[in-house]
């Protein structure tokens, strides 16, 4: 890594969304300066950061120009092409996480055959591409099962639960790569994030329960109400383990079910995570700054909570594109909400921003958090 | 007020040093498009700030392109001409502060006579052009005198303690239009950090001590160790009955000593205060967030600690440029400090950045912001 220049380090994180637009905040702080590759000069992290280039993140020669004078390349996304991820390192940039580390968020087969090697706990799976796989998989493991696009999938899209054999028969028909696994009746979600760095240091923030409703995540309540502290320990600690095989470095976010019979890995997310969001308002080191730490090989920040309780729920656009007409009830009802909005238009579904609140009582912080969403969203009062 | 775009207000800053930089932090989670007037694209605001319009502050035409389209005005500084406020004002721009209440800021002589009309507590003073006229009032209010530039003076410039008239004999010599004041024996420095909004609700910031050095904030504690309550309360009243009297939409510094005799205002600022840093990491809502609320008459948001002391030291620069070669230890030395470098070149005794800590103990709160602040500036352990 070269030296900084008197200002500081340069990162460049390719993509633009709104994980990118919260990392600037941080680097503001950190006096990091913050480069994204964007499509378009309207996305949500291009509008508050300078440096912000044009490009494909699917062209080599793009992702070349870009990363010319950073101290490190890091990801808003996880979908640069993972050969194009070595040929930067190839070139001898600090591309973090790594192409090795990185194919575990980006292909779900390589993800399952990795961390059942080292015995991280994962439902039974299977590469598939003919209902009769599926079904010999169904004798075996029982209905229903549960289909998955190998790459591309996110936000409950490229999954599908299939009852029956016909079921099975129209997801195939989409023709993406499937892998097939067995249902999991969960008793909730649950997230792990962790940071690890080059030279191998690694920290857990506190388990958070995520609430998804039609596999979107609305809400995360932090820290994962009631949740026994040896199961709480035994995730953090698979989550470390995760993020030390795969050669992790920057942030993971190791999503699970909490099961009758113990934690169950679902997905893997190696960048800043929605179930991190609460970390800005929560936690002393928000996940943004953390990643930057990490990416850049600099000492981790403390993860520990600002509050006994801290519950994060989504924004998710409603019918009415007005979204500021909306803003002052929410501040005068609750001078403690914090707002968090991602400068994208309002499109009925879309994640347009979050709120969170703290304190020290779950119900009320809960109920806190909530009436805010639905409010900016719905203009409904609850 | 026109509405705003579906991606939100716009804030217009004139100015575009540190304050504006870290204003920008709360602008990206609000939604604000923050616009900031430069001298300079490579200005610590500029580095940050997409909108960033170049131009001159001192030309009513420069300040008249700025303004177009921004939902509201605001300052970084105190130095734009109180006549080209006005004549924003009259195009109809919501300027805040505007010109009647940012005077106060401006020239400390009608700071003084507005105070002293309502019963603020201030020393004596007088304006003086002669030394002769400063002996006059040092006879009736005894050596030493403090003369101050009535305009443009800040940390520590344009303030000189006088104890003969030959020390007069030369503050006069800068030619400067000057005031005197009565030396005031104070046992320590106070900071009230108020917010009001042009609807007319106030809120106030916990009373924080301010220790200076040659002029210079270099430590604030907050809250203001072994401040009895009931001066807590008075400071908080006289810095809110300020902001009423005179008007202020925006933040508020009150700066006081503290006397045996009681409280005595010492200076105003209408803007994000050093005295504020600390609210980025130790309360509910910073100076920032509330400035941006305030100036858009938004319903503020809560001045609550997030923890029990909080103590943000100043970086000051010293001799070696390379700030970021010691970022690394001081980070490993303490993984809860918090880090805001201002993107600012390493001048001695520049401003380039503030260290915070949060814990429970003062002695051992303020002993980790001393280190690292030190640290960073010498390189020296303490």
């Amino acid at each position: 890594m070269s030296a900084y220049s008197p200002i500081g380090p340069v990162v460049g994180m390719v993509g633009a969304g709104q994980l990118a637009r919260m990392t600037q905040q941080s680097a503001i702080a950190l006096g990091v300066e913050l480069r994204v590759l964007a499509n378009t000069p309207d996305e949500s992290a291009a509008r508050v950061i300078v440096d912000t280039r044009l490009g494909d993140y699917r062209e080599l020669a793009d992702l070349r120009e870009f990363a010319g004078g950073c101290h490190a390349i890091t990801f808003d996304h996880e979908h640069v092409p993972t050969e194009h991820i070595r040929a930067l390192a190839a070139d001898g940039f600090a591309v973090r996480p790594g192409a090795d580390a990185l194919v575990h968020a980006q292909d779900k087969a390589v993800m399952r055959e990795r961390l059942t090697s080292f015995g991280a706990p994962c439902p039974a799976w299977a590469r598939v591409s003919a209902v009769a796989e599926v079904s010999a998989f169904a004798d075996e493991h029982g209905w229903p099962v549960v289909l998955k696009a190998i790459r591309g999938g996110y936000d409950g899209r490229g999954v599908w639960v299939c009852r029956t054999p016909s079921e099975v028969e129209e997801a195939l028909q989409t023709g993406v790569p499937l892998m097939v696994e067995a249902f999991v009746p969960f008793e909730r979600e649950l997230a792990v994030l962790v940071a690890r760095s080059p030279h191998g240091q690694g920290v857990s923030y506190p388990v958070v329960e995520t609430v998804q409703q039609d596999g979107i995540c609305v809400e995360v309540l932090a820290p994962a109400p009631g949740l026994d502290p040896e199961d709480a320990a035994e995730a953090q600690r698979v989550a470390l383990q995760i993020a030390h095989e795969l050669g992790v470095t920057g942030l993971l976010a190791v999503e699970m079910f909490q099961t009758s019979g113990g934690l169950v890995v679902n997905e893997l997310a190696m960048r800043p995570h929605n179930s991190g969001h609460w970390t800005i308002d929560g936690s002393r080191t928000s996940q943004f700054e953390q990643h930057l730490r990490a990416v850049l090989d600099l000492p981790l920040g403390s993860p520990s909570m600002s509050a006994p309780v801290v519950v994060m729920a989504n924004l998710l656009g409603g019918d009415d594109p007005d979204l500021f007409k909306r803003y002052e009830h929410v501040m005068a009802h609750d001078p403690g909400i914090k707002l968090h909005f991602y400068g994208k238009e309002v499109r009925p579904g879309r994640k347009i921003g979050h709120v969170t609140a703290v304190g020290d009582d779950l119900d009320t912080v809960r109920a806190r958090a909530r009436h805010a969403a639905v409010y900016l969203t719905t203009g409904e009062y609850t």
